[in-house]
């Protein structure tokens, strides 16, 4: 059974705060602080690119969990703000961390659903080829797209990264998922001449409208009830989005982590920021759900076994 | 048992002719017909892109075999030159197909090695999701980042795109695979600034150093002599690197085919052209084995059963 033994991460210590924005913005304390949830935003320092943030994410897991790095067969990692189109960027970190030649290297291009879809493709992956130890990382800097002037975006987003360290002796391991894209809608969420545009009500539409059956569904598929799940996170989008899926599902707003405010939404690797506090803990059953860009969703249900 | 059921392709009707090119690249026709092996190479037309070739890839695999599009259950796109980074272009051929809201979409970032690594992508996800219907397509067109007067890489690729039905009523299955990066020799093949770079000759020793090693183990892993093997299908990278490795390895000039001639090397999409036609054959065991971009390598057996 392969899943997630450990999780590390990365977060820039570089900060812009959105109290000093507030007069560019024309908003308030109230909008920043319970409509999107985010006070400050992390940006990568000089120097750092995609790779170099999924270092500093390993350099956290080594600080937790030995790693052999010889015996890691498998390397994934979720972006669509790769170091360069060319080559995947995975390649360029299986450089730097000096992992073995027979280490598969691919990177995936995913947004905010990216974490959950990379964890059934790395399990699936590596099953398959008999893989007992591999590494998904997340690193989406949309810093490098975002126009510093366009409140929409560089209020929300902010930088970091994950590693999830996936075993054949897990700690979380993984149910049935569900998986869906609504092609036709992509237009809400793009990067064109190397700038972000988001609309922000589309993507909240999309959001409230279909998380809310994918998790009827997901629950349904893995014959559990909404009372068996301990905690449900969702990506970390902002917190009005959060806070209007507590309302239109009817959880418990204990049972739905929101912890954004120091950094901002960071993409494919809102959801392991998340669950990697949990490694540790108590939880026995998660939802896991991520949507956004494509316009697409991916969920799961996570079981704590270890 | 999942694999591979049919393949359609599009290649664009625009030609670049290398023999026009003589002059301005001091090359003679030795060079053009033995050494690189390329005579002319395709250009995407005015209004192409990654995603529209795909759709052109689709509609020729719909003229051969009869597709029920709301039974689609998966659809992976290998490119490295995505019609953006944001979103996966996946998901806007998801809504150019028409496609339903249940199907799993994302790119894989991978070059050369792509078609093969891609396989047992889709294969495995598709195995572990139940799912029975998938599309895995190949659409890297390197004329978006060819600067044309590199004679390196200008007259060598050539724009093209594939898509393979996947499904659980397969002609080829695929064995088992192998996989190796050498992320430290990245910069071999690059794409700084929109433009492509290659160092020719460190891709020609990686391939030529790695592939006959890589087909050694593959074959031992997969229990099979050298000799039960009816087809090479190496990526198709130029007429010198096949000529190589059939020297080095010792194969069957026969038994490895190479048909670039009037298009070009089309990246991840050079080994499914030359699987396409092999569908309708007696061909009963193939290596099929790509090398590249990384620099990396995915290698595996095909084998008929229908």
């Amino acid at each position: 059974m392969i899943g997630i033994q450990e999780i590390g991460s990365y977060i820039p210590s570089n900060r812009i705060s959105n109290y000093d924005l507030k007069d560019k913005f024309e908003m308030d304390d109230n909008f920043i602080e319970n409509k999107i949830g985010v006070q400050r935003v992390s940006r990568m320092l000089d120097g750092e690119d995609t790779s170099v943030m999924c270092v500093k994410a390993f350099n956290n897991l080594e600080q937790k969990i030995d790693i052999e790095k010889g015996e890691i067969e498998c390397l994934i990692l979720i972006t669509q703000n790769p170091d360069s189109n060319i080559p995947h960027t995975s390649a360029v970190l299986h450089g730097l961390l000096d992992l073995p030649e027979n280490c598969a290297c691919f990177d995936v291009s995913l947004g905010c659903s990216g974490f959950v879809y990379g964890l059934s493709i790395i399990e699936s992956f590596m099953q398959r080829n008999g893989m007992k130890k591999g590494l998904l990382f997340t690193s989406d800097p949309y810093s490098k797209i975002i126009d510093p002037e366009d409140k929409n975006t560089q209020i929300l987003f902010g930088d970091g990264a994950t590693v999830s360290l996936i075993t054949d002796t897990p700690v979380y391991i993984s149910g049935k998922y569900n998986f869906g894209t609504v092609g036709k809608e992509f237009k809400n969420l793009i990067c064109t001449d190397n700038s972000l545009y988001m609309n922000g009500r589309g993507i909240f539409n999309f959001a409230a409208r279909y998380v809310p059956k994918d998790i009827k569904q997901l629950l349904e598929k893995n014959e559990l009830l909404i009372d068996d799940i301990d905690k449900f996170v969702f990506h970390q989008g902002s917190k009005y989005i959060i806070d209007t899926l507590i309302k239109r599902i009817g959880l418990e707003k204990e049972k739905v982590p929101f912890d954004i405010q120091d950094y901002g939404n960071t993409v494919s690797s809102s959801i392991p920021l998340i669950i990697e506090k949990e490694i540790k803990s108590n939880t026995n059953k998660m939802v896991a759900i991520g949507f956004g860009v494509g316009l697409s969703w991916a969920s799961t249900i996570l079981t704590k076994i270890n």
